[in-house]
């Protein structure tokens, strides 16, 4: 999916929400576990009760790999649903990649090639090398690790240089000679509201995929406030406060609620920028 | 398994030698792309010809998730196959993890709980809680990346605060405080040798994991002779250069070889360290 059908799904849904598919097998209702792919049936629920609050799915792929080899079958058939059923919806591996050149490269291959994925979150430790294999695939978006929601995230992304250029800064900063606003998003954690404003003195125009709304905290007023542009350039993800607002048989339904309430404010929101 | 056990498994068998499973299956010999599992038995029978030269397997992930569902088979089989044949040889399953909190801990839960895996690379991106949920496992191993054998190594990693401190430097200083030596290892790579004096300093009793060694152009006794402490300290990995030494019939053979060239220098190498 390329930007400008991003903006228009934005634009034409009232929504710049991604549903967290980070599905626990601990958590989901009690009916669904019987089932030969609890993980998918659940999934696929969520999706269908979602799709017209949301722009995007976001699937963990921790909540997956747990389970081994019954997790990734749920991950892939979860993925062709989406691919056939929802089509327009754009699609985040979140996976926080980044290995050596061909290392990467394999995943790159695994993710774009055999599973056509839209993107994937990668981390930037490793560099220049370890990101440029998830930039040859057209139409396809590397999601670069940047701000993250956690605490954890003061402790190297906020460390200065002797110039004042944080960690986070200089990710950004340096990944723009690697591809532009079309192939690259950064994550930037919603539980650091105040910090939107450095963000886009670096990238005014680039999306930003903001996890940390909901469970973690995040207020997503604050997030528009200092993080919006134009064209909305965000895409806000809520994964547990959504997927888990019932664990009971009515999870679906409860889940669309959720869902329509953020995309209630969404449209507020986007509407103050004529959007 | 501890790190006594470690350290008398070294000097057993006088070698620090970590084969790399990075198996991909385009290189593995024709004759076993009939199989129902190449690429299991492609490893089942690198492992059968190189464990009496080393102490270690690191099975690189990427190349097994490429393959969906079948490559989680095959490094599920893998991994079984290593317990229950060569129980006394050090797992390191290379997939360079790091997430928040709840979902670091997915993933300490599937390879430490449910595949029993002895270790982990991870990420230290994220921070203190990204890496946390991984040191809940007594037993179990954290190998951090600090100082990647990649170019894009210098990209991020070389980073100095106004102190003078790099950023690798400040993740082998911090990371002290969440767990000692004998629960946490470090990604140091052969290609960084002048390096080693630095690490030293900050982690003079830590092991090293060490890649880049053989096909990336690392040199062996460079990083012994600024690495290597009275206890060895190094786990030394080569993947490439052993695994297809030949990609013919001959492969397990050229395997044998290659890795009990890489054991001799090593035995050498151990022996002026009187280890």
């Amino acid at each position: 999916m390329n930007r400008q059908q991003l903006i228009d799904n934005i634009r034409r849904r009232h929504s710049f929400l991604c549903v967290g598919l980070d599905t626990d097998i601990r958590k989901i209702p009690q009916h669904l576990t019987t089932l030969e792919d609890p993980i998918f049936e659940f999934n696929k629920e969520i999706i269908d009760a979602t799709a017209k609050y949301c722009i995007a799915y976001k699937p963990n792929l921790a909540f997956y790999e747990c389970l081994g080899t019954r997790g990734w079958q749920a991950f892939e058939k979860t993925i062709k649903y989406l691919k056939t059923s929802y089509p327009e919806h754009f699609i985040i591996a979140d996976a926080k990649r980044g290995d050596i050149g061909n290392t990467s490269a394999m995943y790159a291959r695994s993710f774009f090639e055999e599973m056509d994925i839209d993107s994937l979150t990668v981390a930037p430790y490793m560099g220049e090398d370890s990101v440029k294999p998830f930039l040859d695939y057209p139409g396809k978006w590397v999601v670069l690790l940047a701000l993250t929601s956690n605490k954890g995230s003061h402790d190297f992304q906020l460390t200065q240089d002797p110039e004042g250029e944080r960690l986070f800064e200089k990710v950004l900063r340096k990944s723009q000679d690697w591809a532009g606003a079309d192939r690259m998003m950064y994550v930037v954690g919603a539980t650091q509201g105040q910090m939107f404003e450095a963000v886009r003195r670096i990238v005014p125009n680039h999306f930003l995929l903001v996890p940390g709304v909901g469970a973690q905290g995040g207020s997503l007023s604050e997030v528009c406030k200092y993080g919006m542009t134009d064209e909305c350039g965000l895409i806000v993800n809520s994964s547990r406060a959504i997927i888990y607002a019932s664990q009971d048989k009515d999870f679906a339904t409860a889940a669309a609620a959720a869902a329509e309430s953020v995309q209630k404010e969404m449209q507020t929101l986007l509407a103050e920028r004529s959007l």
